[in-house]
C-alpha cells in the first residue's frame, strides 16, 4: 500500500511484540534475525489484513433469510419482526461469532460494526481475536436494546469507558442514517465527536427515496442536512453514498471524508450505483464494506473488491476507473484510515501491527499469474486465503480458524436457524 | 429446475449407463435399487452441471496478461501480438486443459468454446472428460489457424466430420462478430446452420462503437443486419447482448433467441448493463458464460450466477428482478438450452445425462441456510462444490480433481507463462 502499488519479491517481515519490526529481503532477513521462528510462505502473496468498512456482523444469523424482494416490504415483513422477536445480548454475540469465523477465513481482519448490543459484540470480537469498531448505535425509535436516542448513547459511553483500554477494540459514534436520526440528536453526535475523537459512521444517500424524503422534511439534501449539523468533518465515514451529485462529490473530497462503499449490498437491494471513480478522483477516501450477511450475503471483501472493481469501470464507462491496485488500497489502508486507525493497521509498514494475510496463489484457478495484484483483486477469492495474523497471533492455519472458541458455533446458530424459520419466505 | 423452483429434500438419484434413470425420495431408493454402490451427500445441494454458455478457454494463458485498459488499447497492444506470436495447436491444447480443471473444480460440466484450432479444444475436453460445444469459428481476416473464411469453415466441418460421433462433443457455427464477419460468410453460416441443424454463436451488441460502426458501414444495427440475413431464429446465441433497445429484445423473444449474458466481462471491459429482467420479461433465453479468462478472470459460473442477480436488481431499479431461482437457471437450463443441449443436460431428470454438482453448504460461511437455492446464487462459491460427475463420471471428488490427464498442468502452463510475459504491463 505504501508506496502506493509496491510489490516486493522474495520478502520477510519481521514480527516482534505483535508489531512490524522491519519489512526487508528474506536474505537479509535470515541473517539479521537467526535462529528466530520461522512461517515459509513460498507460492503466496502477503496482505494488510482487509477491513471490513461497514457491517452489521450479528445478521449473519438472517442470511437469506429472504431475498429478491423491496427494500421495505423485506424490512417491514421479514427483518424487523425478526429482530424485535429475537435481538438479544445472546444473539449478537452468537451472530457475531458466526461473522467473525466467516470474516477471519476471508482475510478480514478488522471490522466497523454497526448494531444493537455492541457489548455482546465486543465479547464475540474478543473471543475471535479481532480488531473491531464498535459502532455506538443511536436511532431515534425504541428497540430491545435502548429506549430513546439518549439511552442509546448513554449505553454506547458506557461501554467505550469500560472497554477503553482493549487493545484490538475502537469505537465509532453509529448514528444509523438521516431518516431515523432528528437533529437533535445528530447535534448531541457532532459534539461528542468533537469532545471525544471518535469517528461518525452513518447510512448516507443509499436511495433515492431517502434524498427525496430528506428535501420532503427537511428542505435539504441528507448531506446537506449533515454538514449544516457540522458533521461534515474528516471523521465521518458516509455508508453508500450512491446518490451523490458532483458538489456532494467534491464536497466530501474537499473534507476528507470517507466513504463506505457497498457495492454487493448497493446491487442487491436495488439502491443504484455508487459514482466511486469519481469519488477517486476528488480525493475521497474510499474504503470497502460488506453490509450485513442479511443483505450481502456474504462478509467477503475478496469478492467486493471484485465487484468494486469491476462495477467502477462500467458505470464511469471506462475500463481504466478503480483499476486493481485502488481496490486493494479501499480494502485495506482505505478502510483503515475511515476508522481512525490508518497508524495502526492497513498497510505493511515498520511501526504498526503486525495484521497480515497470507493468500496462496498455487491452484489452478490462479495460474498462471503475471501480476500478483490483479490475481488478488479479480481471479482470487476468500477461499485461497491460508494464514492470518492480527497484532502477531495467528488465527487462520492452513485455511483453518484456531481459536478455540469458534468451535461453539456449530450448535449454536443452528438454535437460531430454527427460531428465525418462521421469518422466511413462506 | 423442473418444473422451476423445485427443491426435494432427502431425494435420491439414480444413475444407470451414465443417465439419469430415476429421482426419488432416498428411501424408496434404497427400497428399489438394493445393494447397488451408493454416494452419501448429507450436508449437500445436488444440482445440473453448470454450463459455462461463452467461453475462450485456451485464454487462460493469458489471465490478467494486462486488465484496467480500455478495450482496443487492451486488444492491440497486449492481447492481438501475444496471440499473433503465440498461438498454436499447443497453446489452445494445454490453454483448455488449464481452463477445463478450473472449470471442472468450479461445477461446469459443459462449455461453448469459441477460439482457434477448435480440434486442439476437443482433445483438451476429451482428456478432461468434459461436455463441450465446439465453435467452429469464422472471421474474415487470417490467422495461425486459416487464411480465409472459406479455410475456417472448411477446417471447422472437417472437424465435425471426424468427431461427430463422440458422445460429449457438440457443434455451432461461431462467426466472430458483426464487426469481423462480411455478409456473404454471415450469408454462408445461416445456409449451412439450416442444413446442418446447428446452433449460431456470435458475439452481438456488446458495445456503443460496434453498434455505431454497423449503422455507419451497413445503415442498420447489427441484429437488424442478421435479421436481414436470415440468422434470428431460435438456433441463434447472442454473446454479451448489452446495447439493445425494446424493439430488439422483443425481438429475440420472439424467435426464441438465447442470450448468453456475461455480465463480468460486461463491467471489467466497461461495455454497460445488459437488460436482463427485460430479456427474461419477453420470453428470451437467458444463458451465462463467463468469457475468457483475459478479460474476466475467472471461468467462475458461480461469480457470474451472483454477479448477474445482483446486477440486474440495480439495472432494472428492482429488487425483485432475477432472483436466485432464475440464475440459477440460466446458469444450467438456460446454457443447455442455447446450446441445443436441452434435452441432454441442464436439469436433473430421467433420460438426461447424469451432469451433476454437488455443493457442500457446511462451511460457517454458508450458515445458517434458509434456502438452498438462495445460497447457491448469493453466499456460496465454486470453493464449495464438493463432487461433479458428467454422464454418471465423478471427475470432481472433495474438491479435488480426478482425471489423471489433469496432472500434466502444473509443468505445461509455465511454459506459456515464460513464453507471454513479455506481453504483460510494463
Amino acid at each position: 500500500m505504501e508506496p502506493a502499488g509496491a510489490v516486493l519479491e522474495d520478502h520477510a517481515v519481521a514480527v516482534r511484540d505483535g508489531r512490524i519490526e522491519a519489512l526487508l529481503p528474506a536474505d537479509e532477513a535470515r541473517a539479521r534475525y537467526p535462529g528466530l521462528p520461522q512461517t515459509d510462505l513460498d507460492s503466496h502473496v502477503l496482505i494488510p489484513g482487509l477491513v471490513n468498512a461497514h457491517t452489521h456482523a450479528a445478521m449473519s444469523l438472517m442470511r437469506g433469510l429472504s431475498d429478491d424482494l423491496p427494500l421495505m416490504r423485506w424490512l417491514q415483513e421479514h427483518i424487523w419482526p425478526a429482530e424485535a422477536k429475537h435481538v438479544s445480548p445472546q444473539f449478537v454475540r452468537d451472530g457475531t461469532l458466526l461473522a467473525c469465523a466467516e470474516m477471519l477465513r476471508g482475510g478480514i481482519t478488522c471490522f466497523n460494526d454497526m448494531y444493537f448490543f455492541p457489548e455482546a459484540a465486543a465479547e464475540a470480537a474478543a473471543l475471535a481475536g479481532m480488531r473491531v469498531a464498535l459502532g455506538l448505535i443511536v436511532i431515534e425509535f425504541p428497540s430491545n436494546y435502548a429506549s430513546d436516542p439518549e439511552d442509546y448513547l448513554r449505553k454506547g459511553l458506557a461501554l467505550r469507558d469500560r472497554l477503553g483500554d482493549r487493545p484490538l477494540a475502537s469505537f465509532c459514534l453509529a448514528p444509523h442514517a438521516p431518516y431515523t436520526v432528528s437533529d437533535a440528536s445528530f447535534h448531541r453526535i457532532a459534539t461528542l465527536a468533537a469532545e471525544l475523537d471518535l469517528q461518525v459512521h452513518v447510512h448516507l444517500h443509499e436511495t433515492a427515496e431517502e434524498v427525496a424524503r430528506s428535501v420532503a422534511e427537511h428542505g435539504v439534501r441528507p448531506l446537506e442536512r449533515l454538514r449544516r449539523l457540522n458533521l461534515v468533518a474528516p471523521n465521518l465515514i458516509a455508508v453508500h453514498a450512491v446518490h451523490l451529485d458532483d458538489a456532494e462529490i467534491e464536497l466530501l473530497g474537499r473534507h476528507g471524508c470517507s466513504v463506505a462503499h457497498c457495492p454487493s449490498s448497493n446491487l442487491k437491494l436495488a439502491s443504484g450505483f455508487a459514482r466511486v471513480q469519481s469519488m477517486l478522483e476528488h480525493g475521497v477516501n474510499v474504503a470497502l464494506g460488506t453490509d450485513g450477511a442479511a443483505s450481502n450475503n456474504r462478509l467477503d471483501l475478496f469478492q467486493e473488491m471484485r465487484t468494486a472493481a469491476l462495477l467502477a469501470k462500467a458505470v464511469a464507462g471506462n475500463a481504466e476507473a478503480m483499476p486493481a491496485h485502488a481496490a486493494l488500497r479501499a480494502a485495506t489502508l482505505g478502510g483503515a484510515s475511515a476508522l481512525g486507525l490508518g497508524s495502526v493497521t492497513g498497510s505493511i509498514e515498520p511501526g504498526k501491527a503486525a495484521d497480515l494475510v497470507a493468500v496462496d496463489l498455487s491452484a489452478p484457478e490462479l495460474a498462471p499469474c503475471y501480476d500478483p495484484v490483479s490475481h488478488l483483486v479479480y481471479a482470487a477469492g476468500r477461499e485461497h486465503v491460508s494464514d492470518v495474523w492480527i497484532s502477531g497471533e495467528r488465527r487462520v492455519q492452513g485455511g483453518a480458524l484456531l481459536p478455540e472458541a469458534l468451535s461453539v458455533l456449530d450448535t449454536r446458530w443452528r438454535i437460531w436457524q430454527n427460531a428465525l424459520e418462521g421469518h422466511a419466505d413462506a
